[in-house]
């Protein structure tokens, strides 16, 4: 039997290990429609408070939010597709608009059958160029700065929760510029908003640099990212920023009258994160108990269990918890006094499993000396054993905002502290990256603990990237991007010779 | 040429004045989509404060939010269609999940034909009653509490931005208990949700009541509705709240063990609001000059418009305009200086098209007295001259809040004296009902106003109500609902002569 609140450890297995905290923390489970997942209200109060703190800084930088439609008509698709190589084409067709009783059974209605089939949207910037090629006539109505908050589907063979599924949940910013700077400077201002939204909120570390020609977005002169480190070492991609160029404009004639009076194509960019973010925090801070929310998005920041016996004493223990949760609340801290008839061990445990920050445990015994008892999650043990404090109420209350922020910083200063020591730098060929990560299992899974590796290129392109990308591929590795930071560098490059241009990371990833 | 902002007024023509309205107001568009909206950024701001307010009322009265697929097995519906009369059939049906390059035009593959047909949500009884089986094993599981706010699509064959789209906005809630009683309370708790909120933050009174039994949801057991009186004197369906006994409970094997061991089938209800809230909140309040919001949902409350001179003195005007945006954001108020380089009477009367509660406009002379020139949306005119008011900026911002309140108040009591005017009563014959209402346009649009008519009926079913309801029909009226405040009443129903059970709403409807 294990000695934690999962069945499972890391160590164990970690994919194994990833699923068990989704289950037993109550944030997803896997839908009868293949590839599309049910966001549970816990995980749902995640996915709120991550909506709400990025869109203040959405809107903070300027962008509007709206909608467009869900489908997109295949001739968009295909007008895209004829300017773009790469473009992915697995997608949900709507062909029918009806479905019809036959011989008692119901059966789609092959009279129903669409002109043209509908795509449900895998990423909008067909339909919204469209708009934007309406409503931008000159110079004045630039920069247009767009946002949705939206579902998409992309066909996905193999899916996990969160991480990748057949239906996700993201924002996606579209916007349009009269100068290349303008849609340049907008491009990495999205990836500075990303990269200080996923340290300062998720309190999950990232680098943010540009991926190489072969990741990019397929439209896309520039793709930018932030990566995260998870507990296995492998690398996920948080989020992405476009600089489009002008290929979206010139295949969707976007077209502004400059100050001059000339007509010109705008340049545009697009920028999105999804509920895979969700699965970053949840491989950024979980351990063997469960989930470890961040304090910023956990629905409940505090979580009272009182321990109730069934008995006349019962009032008195709900009246000091209630009374407690109303001074929390006035503090501004998410509170729930969890008074489910269950037995409150049970309680204590499903809320360490479900990562609430603080867990507060009140008895007969803390009513009578004006006390509580309280677990940081961060923080649950030493060695083996469970850590709880005793202390006065009156303390405890007055000191939450600061402990809320205290355990914040440290989930934050744990995974930077991951990050930044597993960053491997001084490999200098092709072999010794290859003998650095050694066999990859068959599966992609598992495999002990590498990390990232840093490493100086020349920053090939066409063919000679393609073999090494294909190399790589072997291995089960790849460029995840040239972080913004470089330092000076005054080497060759591992895989070509030539002199470097620019350090770039390399990693098993998701 | 109008003496309006509108091309067109309401007397003219009431459904063109509603297109006008939207697209002057800068609400919502159509979409290359074949009945499928873009809702523009005012339009979602609006959008986005029905959200938040309604959302902490549904979470105030117990529920969670989650997030279900955007597909249903074509299975799923089919069972539900064996278990539910009139089902309806128009959906969107996804066959496909991959199209393929063909001769250098991109096809639909037909290798990637799915096995089993997926079905865009018109609405997720099924997909959540699926959960719900699973979720739900004792009584301590109940009531089970659940909304989400999701896009639906609903195939439908004559659209109208916000009142009738292929693909709309929404809020469904899903509920199972133990008891009858308790899913009674549950809906009618709903439905008084749904009063509270049109009344107290849409400023659109409406009349909560029940349908009659050919207007309920296919397998419910009884249909509860709002319903809001529009100014060409149509009512609109503003929301519904259904009970649905045990139908889809047994349909679905959603079962729990009670406290005495039985196992037991949950009695369940569902309810939802949409975007069509939109739509009611325009043909309430709006004139022929345009759009007037309530404050409440407003995206700007009060929008500031410095009178720009493109001249030095302009860099004074607008950090005065600046730090009175700052005094009123600070008292809570949403405000927007509206800096752009168009004549201010262009952005002014583009403000009243969007109905901005509060249009202040600012000249140098405002500046160097300290006053401030305003208008009051929901007061435009006197006979045909704009009012407007200069006062002391002290004084103005001191009021603000109090100003916003009033306007939301005078907003509402306009609407509830023409509610409240214009339901007729004393009719006491179908004959006198017809010549009420007179011949109703062929295409259903226009005609002289006539409001409700509240008549006394002895609640017929089956074949007998089936005959009222298809002679109402030729009349282009329908039973609206029987209001849940009824008056005690002595007298015969005017359909079929026998003793009245209670009065019934009739109207021509949207």
């Amino acid at each position: 039997m294990s000695k934690r609140a999962l069945s499972i450890t890391r160590e164990a297995n970690f994919p194994d290990w990833y699923q068990a905290v989704v289950r037993d923390g109550d944030m997803a489970e896997t839908s009868p429609v293949r590839g599309c997942m049910i966001i549970k209200p816990w995980g749902w109060g995640v996915w709120e408070r991550i909506q709400a703190e990025l869109d203040q800084r959405i809107k903070d930088t300027g962008h509007e939010n709206c909608y467009f439609p869900l489908f997109i008509p295949m001739s968009f698709i295909a007008k895209e597709a004829e300017h773009v190589e790469g473009f992915a084409k697995e997608m949900a067709v709507v062909t029918h608009h009806r479905l019809k009783n036959e011989d008692g059974k119901l059966v789609i209605d092959p009279e129903a059958k669409l002109e043209e089939p509908l795509i449900v949207r895998p990423t909008s910037e067909t339909i919204i160029g469209d708009a934007f090629q309406r409503w931008i006539k000159s110079y004045r109505d630039l920069p247009l700065l767009i946002n949705q908050w939206a579902n998409v589907v992309r066909w996905e063979m193999r899916t996990r929760l969160f991480l990748r599924t057949t239906e996700f949940l993201w924002q996606e910013g579209h916007t349009a510029h009269a100068t290349r700077d303008d849609a340049m400077n907008e491009t990495l201002r999205m990836l500075e908003v990303y990269r200080e939204f996923s340290e300062g909120v998720l309190a999950m570390p990232v680098i943010a640099g540009e991926k190489p020609e072969n990741e990019r977005f397929p439209g896309a002169d520039n793709t930018y990212s932030i990566e995260a480190m998870m507990q296995d070492g492998k690398a996920l991609q948080a989020g992405t920023s476009h600089y489009l160029g002008t290929h979206f404009a010139e295949a969707q004639n976007i077209q502004f009258q400059s100050a001059k009076g000339q007509l010109e194509y705008c340049f545009t960019t697009s920028w999105g994160v999804s509920t895979r973010l969700i699965g970053g925090v949840i491989m950024t801070h979980s351990d063997d108990d469960g989930l470890r929310l961040p304090p910023k998005i956990a629905p409940r920041q505090i979580v009272i269990v009182p321990m109730l016996r069934d008995k006349p004493e019962d009032a008195e223990l709900l009246a000091y918890c209630a009374s407690m949760e109303q001074e929390l609340k006035a503090a501004g801290i998410r509170t729930l006094v969890d008074a489910k008839p269950v037995k409150s061990a049970e309680k204590r445990w499903s809320w360490v499993r479900r990562g609430a920050p603080i867990i507060v445990e009140v008895g007969g015994r803390d009513v009578a000396s004006g006390n509580v008892t309280f677990m940081r999650r961060d923080r649950l043990r030493d060695g083996d054993k469970v850590i709880s404090v005793t202390s006065p109420r009156v303390e405890f209350v007055a000191a939450a905002a600061e402990l809320l922020t205290d355990i914040q910083n440290s989930l934050y200063a744990e995974a930077k502290k991951r990050l930044d020591e597993n960053i491997v730098t001084g490999i200098s060929s092709f072999d010794a990256i290859a003998q650095y990560f050694g066999a990859a299992a068959a599966d992609d899974e598992g495999g002990a603990f590498r990390g990232w590796v840093k490493v100086p290129w020349s920053k090939p392109e066409g063919g000679e990237l393609e073999a090494i990308t294909d190399r790589l591929k072997e291995l089960r590795l790849t460029i995840r991007n040239a972080p913004l930071d470089q330092e000076a560098l005054q080497c060759n490059c591992v895989f070509t010779g030539a002199p470097a241009k620019e350090f770039i990371l390399i990693a098993r990833a998701y």
